[in-house]
């Protein structure tokens, strides 16, 4: 990662849009990942929801329009499953890449079925099964937050330990909206490494924990925002408090991680490959 | 959505994977977007973090043992930046879907710029403006979950109010993981329709309000499986609570959505919409 990240980059003068019949997450995020490979700004524009011809029409115009501003062709992202609504959308003067359409076809091929062309069947959608356990582990997963409870940690499909401000709270959340896994989460205190023993609420479970370890210099800086100056925040506690943190889950045998240079979705993605190696069948 | 959600599928005895570089979410994302338009179900494999040729090599021997297995060719959704890796990949006896080399090359034409070719060039990297907003925003959000807090509530790009159990929760977090917005929610509470009036804390910030309903048979079926056969989940006063609510925003002149039917991820886009049409220039 040579990258130098605050320089602001060149403008492109070009307007991306981001169609989708449905939420356009997918697109935007696929978008941005193709996006950032090159060095310049572009001016975003998400169209969601586009769902009926008329919107499709409007959704066209406005294309258009920013093709007018910035008289150079408009970058076009779009997920849509039916044909109709795409090809509205392809009459705008832009660069199209279509995700559905481009794939489509050839997976049909593949598989020797038709495609259903069906808006809303994604698994997202609010009355399947999938969506009922993730909404199930996100309230499980803030009932579950640093600590806060010993019940039900047999149910937990992963329990974060770590320092106060090593990330387990955003990756417990992250872990059961992104991936339905029900994440307790933990912290190791300063009592924890007197008494050199785990919380004695975490024994029984021991087989489900995971540890987020991360750089004393980089745990100081993430605490002096929060209360600068502090005791809790100085480097020489910091780094006590790794020190013993990291001692107490290698003689315990924990997995563990460094969080510090990576986002909340590589911690997931890192954590889940190892409790949960394969997808699930759907 | 014509669907009939809880008929098993027949199974396509075929693996997908997904295969990337980064975590995978992209890859794994559009895949199911795809996969959903055909009503089969598939064996599914997330391989992420392929950053070296050694597991590249490694995931191509994974996808050709699937072939072995199944008879069929697997298919393999990757977004991998580097040319080398997915030139390894594209050996493997698979169905082929790169999203990133399908739709790099031809944008480099259009902006008549080369690619960086670049892995954790992406905005979620650890380290950008946009990634610390949004740890940012989570913080936030938790800290104003549920009303917990009227401090700093200028801050707030957004307050979520509805009855107990309308999905503000899940909501706000989701907002505030997903695109770094500042999400704090409020409960809307018998109380405040005795006085009928919104909670006070509530009133200087009444620009930011969004709120939230639900079909009372709906919070009815949720409420009890919090506290079943409780008055809190009595259909009666489900009703009670819900028309108190709706008639509330409406006199306030609040914006409002009914999450009965969407998801967390349709409940967010649809009040970004509202909030923050266009996205961020990056």
């Amino acid at each position: 990662m040579s990258e130098t990240p605050n320089l602001p980059l060149p403008a492109a003068n070009r307007t991306v849009f981001f169609v989708s019949d449905g939420t356009g997450i997918t697109a935007e995020a696929f978008g941005h990942s193709v996006l950032t490979q090159f060095e310049l700004r572009f001016k975003q524009v998400r169209l969601p929801f586009i769902d009926t011809l008329d919107k499709a029409h409007d959704a066209t115009r406005k294309i258009n329009e920013a093709f007018q501003v910035d008289g150079k062709l408009p970058i076009v992202f779009s997920t849509l499953v039916k044909t109709d609504l795409s090809k509205v959308i392809q009459q705008a003067k832009a660069m199209h890449m279509d995700l559905i359409q481009t794939f489509v076809e050839p997976l049909e091929n593949e598989l020797g079925v038709k495609s259903s062309h069906t808006i809303g069947r994604s698994h997202n959608s609010a009355n399947s099964e999938e969506y009922k356990n993730r909404i199930e582990a996100i309230n499980y997963s803030l009932a579950h937050d640093d600590g806060q409870s010993n019940k039900n940690l047999a149910d937990a499909d992963v329990i974060l330990v770590g320092v106060s401000r090593s990330g387990k709270t955003p990756t417990s959340l992250y872990l059961a909206m992104q991936y339905g896994i029900k994440a307790a989460n933990y912290p190791l205190i300063p009592e924890d490494f007197e008494r050199n023993k785990l919380p004695s609420g975490l024994i029984p479970h021991k087989q489900k924990i995971f540890g987020l370890t991360i750089a004393p210099e980089r745990l100081s800086e993430i605490r002096n925002e929060r209360r600068p100056g502090s005791k809790y925040a100085a480097l020489v506690n910091c780094r006590y408090e790794i020190n013993e943190a990291e001692a107490m889950m290698r003689r315990e045998g924990i997995r563990w991680m460094s969080s510090t240079t990576k986002s909340i979705e590589e911690i997931a993605a890192t954590i889940l490959q190892d409790i949960k190696p394969e997808a699930t069948i759907f």
